[in-house]
Parts: structure tokens; C-alpha cells; sequence
């Protein structure tokens, strides 16, 4: 089987694996603008907080080139407009705002007259925000096979792997190591409606990893935890908050309720990229709502009656109460979150 | 909008709504053997525990109809083969076979040795279930609404509504007696995958009532409760044992333990016949097991790579620590249910 990649610069443009598509067809698609970008962050063609914040900083190198003035004043009007554009693409992951923030400040801390040089130092950035994902990632896989007991079987939702990320994946990296280590059984896969991210994406992953997955609906993790199936709960983040509150995809809350009922420990992997320090608590997190069609129609094919009500929240919060440890790229962080988090991110 | 019926005897055939169709197309279709019984309970073309209980009733009366002798013994030996063959079309419902033993009661404590006599027995203790059905649903409306407060936002899960039974429903029976008290604001129904009863049949059901109603995935509901928008859950049953624990569509446990941690109440609407106080706990509930089809594939249309492992029990064991009361016909049980369940159901 061919190595796939979520996305890759490819000099004027990106390329991207269309995630609406799989696991039927593995088409690559080439993002020209940075209107292109947005456009494919919104309609879910690449998703996942990193591989969102990686994309979105390809997305503003492929803006500047694009800029059409020998004016370095009117360039930067026009190149923070553009931040500006992708940066409300999407609401809920800090990765988006935190890669444009990164691209900003290196315009600014390498100001130069010369335009060739500033475009060329935004594109360098954001090569170099995506090489510091994969190399996270294997950091976080690291760290985080430790936590995970010998003959595991864990659940894992949506989806945190590879096609979240520039590579390797986060929860999906945490699994990956263990399983090079013999230390995985089972991974079972919550298929995570609405948009299906585990059945279409985690399951696809897996799979061609050779991990052995079991795809369930998101319904059917409880009665997996009652039997005693499961050993761990291990997911991404799209923003953890100071005090260890975070968003990630809608379920994850429910999942993480269901770990503390049973004793079950319950790991959220994510970059310090995730980390979003400016805020106290899950409460200032905006949650992107998302369109009714995504519910009531699965893939094209209609499952509710037309004309009624849904309610769509994309993400949902969790509070760090419930969480064991978050395994980030620096360490693992225990609790207390309010105390440990500052200190292992933000030193 | 015309008035829909869930299953209707015919004189010589049964006539069920086709709920494999439903909500796209509103279709009847005629059971004219004990065979087509079995194939519509196996298929879900009609499900809900009072449901099968009252068509596997039908089936019955239909078999016996079509059993081809003069000799009483002759078929009384075919007769109780084919109530055995109804018996195991699904194991989990309990409805079923206390539907099938009324039956049978009937044929031993009414025994004749005129063949037309004991027939037109059958059909009519058959006729009695579907009646009672209806009747005990509206005195669980009754009890049931008693318990919800006002103002009051509910979650359902699943279908256990007239779709369900012969008619009103249990869960949606106390949903509906509390609308018409005025108490009802707002119904959640979660989809319920893997075969969809809440987006397809609940939605349908209470928006044709005129009852607020709004979709969400199964992995909302604790987001929703988190946000202090849940002041209920009400389900329905498919076996509940004498110590209180009971059987229902899969997710239902998730639920019940959620609401728990929220601190919200969690009823169970079901008539006696659904209780099996042979069953000392859970433990003893056989849950049956369904394809892998119905997990990858949603309505025909592929949602994960095909030759991935599913896990697809079709219902789940919630324990009675987590149920606040069960509502029957004939009163509300409280806790504690290893004595109240008794006294009510079987004194």
C-alpha cells in the first residue's frame, strides 16, 4: 500500500487528501489560494487541530506569494487581512490562530524592506510549524506508550491519528507507539456521528497500520466498559484551556463521564500548540455550531424527516476533573492542571 | 394527516407499517404467514418489545389458522412448533415469549376438541394483548406524567412509542400525556444508531403529534446535560429483571449513567409484560447480537472500510442502581426494586 500524507507543500501549491472521501476514495486534491485553504478547512476536506493550524500556515505563504505589490506597507495591510480571513475559518481549535499567530510574529520580528525575503521567511515558518508537528507527535507517542498498561484495549474517538496532524498522529501516535511496543490488543474506534471521523478516518488509518481496530457506534462504549473490555480512553484536543478544561469532537465529554464511572483512565494527547493559556476556563471556549445536514443526512442519504429541528455542536468541553493526564510533545502533565499545565507549557 | 397504525389484524393476514421505510415513505405492508412474521421481526420491519409481543401473538393466530388437519393432537404438536420457531425470532425482548405463553395458557386451560373453537381462542387472547397493549400505554401516560415537572426538557432514546406497541407507546406515552398537561417544552431524541429509531421513527412520530422535537447524535446527550439543558430521561424496556436491572437499545446504559452524574432523573415507561422476574439480574439477559452491515453501512450507503471489525449488540444492560423509577399500568415502582418490583407485578 502507497504512504499517504494529510497534506504537503508542493512549492505554489498544497496538496491535501480529501477527507470527505474516504475510506472510499483516496484522492488528492491542490489548494492554489488561500481562499482554496479556508474553503477546505470549512467544508472538512482537511480537519484536525494541527493538521488545521499546518494547513492555515501554508494557507498565508500561499496568500503572501500571491500579493501583488512592490509596496511593503501596502503587502502587510494586505497580507494581515488575509490572516485574518483564515485565522475565522474555523472557531474552536487554538492550533488555527496559534499557527497564524507564529507566521505574524515572524513577519514582524524579521522585518525587512525586501519582499522575497519576507515571503520566503512565511513560507519557512510554516515549514516549520509542520516538521514540529511530526516530531511531536513521535515525542507524544513517546511519552504516552507508558501510561498504556501491557495487552490493552482502548477506545479512541473521532479522529487524532495521522490525518489529524502532519504525521504519526497524537492519540492515534500514543496508540502507535504502544502497539510497536506489543503493549495493544484492541483499539475500538467510536464511529463519531455526525461527520463519522472514526468509522471513515481512524478505522482507514488503523487498518492499513495493521493495528486491529473495532469500529462501534458512539452508543455502545459504555456497555464496552461495563464488560471490562477497555483499559484506557486516549483522545485528541482542539483547545485546552489553563485549568485543564478542553474542547474536542462532540462525545468526548460523554465518553470521558462514562471513564470516571468506571474507573477507567482517560488521556487527552496534544501538542503545547493545543494549549491555550489566555483563557481560565472551558466556559470561554466558542463552540463552532455546525449546518443541520450534517445530522440529518448521513453521506448524501436522508435518515431523519426533512423539516425537523437538530441541535449540532461540533465540539463539546470537558473539564480537566475528569482527565488522568494530558500527554503532550514536553511531558506528561498530572494534575493539578491549574498548577502543572503553566508549568510545563509556559514555563 | 392520516392516522397511522404500528400493526392492525386484517381477518386472515396482518397489516404492519413498514418501519425499515419510515420516515422517507409511509408503507403497509400485508403478513399473511407465521413465517412473514418471523422474517418481519428478524428484518425490524416492525420492532419495539409490546410490538413483537402483540404481532408474534397475530403470527400465532395465523399459523393455527393455516395448520391443514382434523386431529387435535396432530395440531397441537404443529401448533406449538410454530409458537416455538416465533419464540426465537429475537431473544432479548421478553414481550415475545410472555406474548406466546398467553397464548399457549389459552390452548391448555381452554382446551376443546373443536378445532374452530380453539382457533378462534387463539386469535381472540391475540386480539386481547393488542387491546390491553393500548390500554395499559395510556395508564402509563397516566402514572408517567405525573413525574415530570413543568416546563420540563426531556431525553428519549430510541423508539418507545406507538411505533413500538399497539399503539400511544410507553416512553412517548408519558412524553405525550405530559404535552397535553402543558408540561412538555422540548423533546431530545438521540438518533440511536446503528439502525436509527430516534432520527427516524421518534422524530417522525412526536412531529406529526405536534410535540417539539430535536435530533441530536447519540454522543450530545451529555453535552446537553452538562449545559443544564436535560430535566428527564424517559425510556422504554425490553426485559427488565427482578432486581431492577433491565435491557434496552444500546446507548441506554451510556445514558442512565450520564444522567447520574448530571443528577437528573432517569424513568423507565414499560408494561408489566416487559418485567421477567425469572431473572434474578442482568447477567442473565441474553443480548442479542446483530450484523456488522448495519454498523458500516447506513441506509445502503458505506460509512467504513469494509472489511473492518465491527462490535454491534443490539441492546445493552443498564443495572437498577441507575433507574429513579420504573413506570408501569398498573403504578410507579420506586426503589427499592428488588422488593417493590414484586409486590407491584407479581403479589
Amino acid at each position: 500500500m502507497a504512504e499517504f500524507y494529510t497534506l504537503r507543500w508542493c512549492g505554489n501549491s498544497i496538496s491535501i487528501l480529501d477527507q470527505r472521501k474516504l475510506p472510499d476514495k483516496e484522492v488528492y486534491i491542490t489548494l492554489k489560494s488561500y481562499k482554496d485553504v479556508i474553503r477546505a478547512i470549512k467544508n472538512l476536506s482537511i480537519r484536525g487541530a494541527p493538521a488545521i493550524g499546518a494547513v492555515a500556515a501554508f494557507g498565508c505563504a500561499l496568500g503572501a506569494m500571491k500579493i501583488r505589490t512592490d509596496n511593503v506597507d501596502k503587502f502587510l495591510a494586505e497580507f494581515n487581512k488575509i490572516c485574518d480571513e483564515i485565522v475565522s475559518a474555523r472557531p474552536t481549535a487554538v492550533n488555527l490562530s496559534w499557527a497564524i499567530n507564529r507566521i505574524k510574529k515572524t513577519v514582524n520580528e524579521n522585518y525587512s524592506r525586501n519582499l522575497n525575503k519576507l515571503k520566503s521567511r512565511i513560507l519557512n515558518e510554516a515549514k516549520r510549524i509542520y516538521d514540529e508537528d511530526v516530531e511531536s507527535n513521535l515525542k507524544i507517542g513517546e511519552f504516552g506508550e507508558k501510561l498504556i498498561p501491557e495487552n490493552a484495549s482502548v477506545i479512541t474517538h473521532c479522529n487524532a491519528g495521522a490525518l489529524a496532524t502532519c504525521g504519526y498522529g497524537t492519540a492515534l501516535g500514543v496508540i502507535r507507539s504502544a502497539f510497536k511496543k506489543g503493549k495493544i490488543v484492541r483499539v475500538y474506534a467510536d464511529e463519531t456521528r455526525p461527520v463519522l471521523q472514526g468509522a471513515r478516518l481512524t478505522a482507514w488509518e488503523l487498518k492499513r497500520d495493521g493495528i486491529p481496530v473495532t469500529v462501534i457506534t458512539d452508543n455502545m462504549a459504555g456497555d464496552l466498559m461495563r464488560r471490562g473490555y477497555v483499559d484506557a480512553v486516549i483522545v485528541g484536543a482542539d483547545r485546552i484551556t489553563s485549568n485543564g478544561d478542553f474542547a474536542n469532537k462532540i462525545g468526548t465529554y460523554s465518553l470521558a463521564v462514562l471513564s470516571k464511572h468506571h474507573g477507567i483512565p482517560f488521556y487527552v494527547a496534544a501538542p503545547s500548540s493545543t494549549f491555550d493559556l489566555n483563557l481560565a476556563s472551558g466556559n470561554d471556549i466558542i463552540i463552532e455550531m455546525r449546518n443541520k445536514e450534517e445530522v440529518i443526512s448521513i453521506r448524501g442519504k436522508k435518515i431523519a424527516p426533512p423539516e425537523i429541528d437538530v441541535w449540532n455542536p461540533a465540539f463539546d468541553v470537558t473539564p480537566g476533573e475528569l482527565v488522568s493526564a494530558f500527554i503532550t510533545e514536553k511531558g506528561i502533565i498530572s494534575p493539578p492542571f491549574s498548577e502543572n499545565i503553566r508549568k510545563l507549557i509556559n514555563p
